[in-house]
């Protein structure tokens, strides 16, 4: 089946935003294994959306609407669709009494413009919405003799992917009979390119479930995703798949698996302190370089703080020397940026945080300060313990820029605390 | 005039990336007046994109593509603009130049297929790529009788930001035969909608320039734009704008002007380093919530090592009490979101890192932690120097998440240093 999404909004013809909502509905979409050949935007204007919606109703089966449903913007999506199926809208009493709760439960009065949005399509099926007040909508008719599919969902991020998850995607799923699954296996130290190559015939050969790899900044991730008649079906496919994955040569390379996206986008830190409460240990950083990026990431992750004793950043030797105590002349003769000094680093954030394990960095990230034999991208990396202290070096491509070099050298040094626990160094 | 962008890119059908390009020269067009009612995206297949190029010339004026120009997808952009202007592809030696020599200073070898970037839709302008190889393209004719642009922009935002501003920009502007210039204000402290009231009849009466206002998070930014037959003109017509801006009852709200990409999204952070280089001062952190995001911003900007000496992540109360010195007494009886510990972290951060001045930040994030007296959104800031120290506590919409309150408090506690400096506070 195709699928096309088509997100309504002047503000994204401004520029004003970003469309994610498009990316997040193309990748879900993706991976319940609809063909998408066309995404398209459309400001707020009745006339263009119509035509926009007829032509993508024209060449797609299902089609995907974000924005407009809300009643600043006279609820256009709404209208163009209920004619283009030619249904009337008719007032759904259940659906005045969800918007009711939820302006109950944020504590504000209902106003008489949100009764707009409880006039629903004849013989649509109503997402209701836990995060704000416009409730979806999945039409499904025939158009010229062809059966098609709409969904309306709201534009801001914070609705329209929860509602695209736990409403659309489920009756989406519905169409075949089905319900989707997905696992996600993270690999760290493979290119895109190598772990495709190892897993081409295991790509080619399955189709449910289907087996795609996307390439992160840090990582590579396959993502494995089952269509199946239950739930515990489609689970048991995706594991049995995500075997089979880790028994080829990329299995050294995964050092986690996620099954929802908020994992997914943090895997590394998710782990990071997965692998600390396993242990009860607390963590600390000595940053030079991320200048704060691995502590920052750490306390991205609510409750963190069981795990996370603090963290020292030394931009200034006088800081590394003073508070860390990195030697002066570890910094007089190897310099900053040296294996020493991030041992000493480590050892000093683990003392002076109190805490079981600490990492370090210390490096380059450009664009200035590169030299011949520390050229830009170089980074030195510390983790201590009270087993001892570990220390390597890294040349991340200098031609990168100076934020993905710290980005890098972040994910870099979470990866080094996961496997010191897991004594795999 | 209407202009369309239409992106090329089976990764942005999948959602393996998000479509920053789009928003980018959205807003860039948008400043710059054009109209635009329509954005679409298509894959990598020569078919479909010929078909959206003739509708996005049969409906704009100008269409803006990005991506689909390289070697790797057959240059397939590059051959649909061709077909649709009714030119051939010649050769352009001056191209296979600046490729070469392109490779040459990044000191790899220039691969046979290259070659094919250097093949040029005839009479079109090149605009060559310092970013990368591909170069862009800037074509103008007639199409049913009908004067018709477009222009080709490479697709990694890396290369088409810099591309778009350097080269499509100008020569879009030619087309009227004026240059464009642009002047950010920054606006703390104010709503976006208190400040288009204000704004409002100066918006209304200003054609050129135009004045504009975007709600960024933690900041409003007025975008004014001037068109004008020299570049000396466009930016004394800014500069006027701004003054008059400056002058009604937003003024006091404006903390920095920007005039180029990289400083406007990062004006909170590079206003701080200009005013600490002024001063000759060292800066530094004391950060608990925030978690060292504050210290990551300021590490962001290239060459920030001269201001910034480092800071402390004091998640863990120990950290506060051993490393800061935040007395005991403070940390049982206030707790550790009160304004007595952020003084004293303030203090302690001043003191350990040796800086000429300190922030520091201590609240709850959320969504956990939060009480009836300290709600989640609750923060206490200091800022210390050898004058004295600062403290004040902000309650931050506690329904934002954790990352959004993080990020407002790494703003403020940024803007309450530059307003220390500036002897504000």
């Amino acid at each position: 089946m195709v699928c096309e999404i088509l997100c309504v909004g002047t503000e994204l013809l401004l520029g004003d935003i970003v469309n994610t909502d498009g990316a997040f509905i193309a990748r879900e979409m993706a991976a319940m294994g609809f063909s998408s050949y066309h995404q398209t935007t459309v400001g707020d204007n009745p006339g263009r959306l119509r035509e926009a919606l007829r032509l993508a109703l024209s060449r797609s089966d299902v089609v995907i609407m974000t924005g407009g449903l809300g009643p600043t913007c006279d609820d256009i999506t709404k209208n163009a669709a209920a004619e283009a199926f030619g249904r009337k809208l008719i007032f759904d009493e259940a659906t005045r009494e969800d918007i009711a709760r939820f302006f109950e439960k944020i504590g504000r009065p209902m106003t008489e413009n949100n009764l707009s949005q409880c006039w629903i399509p004849e013989g649509a099926a109503v997402f209701y919405n836990k995060w704000g007040t416009a409730p979806g909508i999945g039409i499904e008719g025939e158009i010229d003799g062809e059966k098609k599919y709409a969904v309306l969902l709201p534009g801001p991020p914070a609705e329209c992917e929860p509602m695209f998850m736990e409403c659309a995607k489920p009756w989406l799923a519905r169409l075949s009979g089905d319900v989707i699954r997905s696992k996600n296996l993270h690999l760290y130290g493979i290119g895109e390119s190598a772990a495709e190559a190892i897993l081409r015939p295991l790509m080619e050969s399955s189709v449910n479930p289907t087996v795609a790899p996307y390439a992160c900044e840090h990582e590579v991730r396959i993502r494995v995703t089952a269509r199946a008649g239950s739930v515990e079906e489609a689970e048991r496919m995706c594991a049995e798949t995500a075997a089979k994955i880790r028994e080829t040569d990329v299995g050294p390379t995964v050092y986690a698996e996620t099954d929802d996206p908020f994992s997914a986008k943090n895997a590394m830190v998710t782990t990071l302190i997965s692998e600390l409460r396993r242990r009860g240990w607390t963590f600390a950083t000595a940053e030079s370089c991320t200048a704060g990026m691995i502590g920052s990431s750490v306390g991205d992750i609510p409750g963190a703080s069981d795990v996370f004793a603090g963290g020292i950043i030394s931009y200034a030797n006088e800081v590394k020397e003073n508070v860390l105590g990195v030697p002066r002349e570890v910094l007089k003769t190897v310099g900053a940026v040296s294996e020493p000094c991030a041992a000493a680093m480590a050892e000093g954030a683990r003392r002076v945080c109190g805490s079981d394990i600490a990492v370090s960095v210390t490096g380059i990230a450009g664009p200035g300060g590169g030299t011949p034999e520390k050229p830009v991208g170089t980074v030195c990396f510390g983790v201590s313990t009270a087993a001892g202290t570990y220390t390597e070096t890294r040349h991340f491509n200098g031609k990168n820029d100076r934020a993905k070099i710290r980005r890098l050298t972040t994910a870099h040094a979470m990866y080094l605390a996961i496997r010191t626990m897991r004594g795999e160094i």
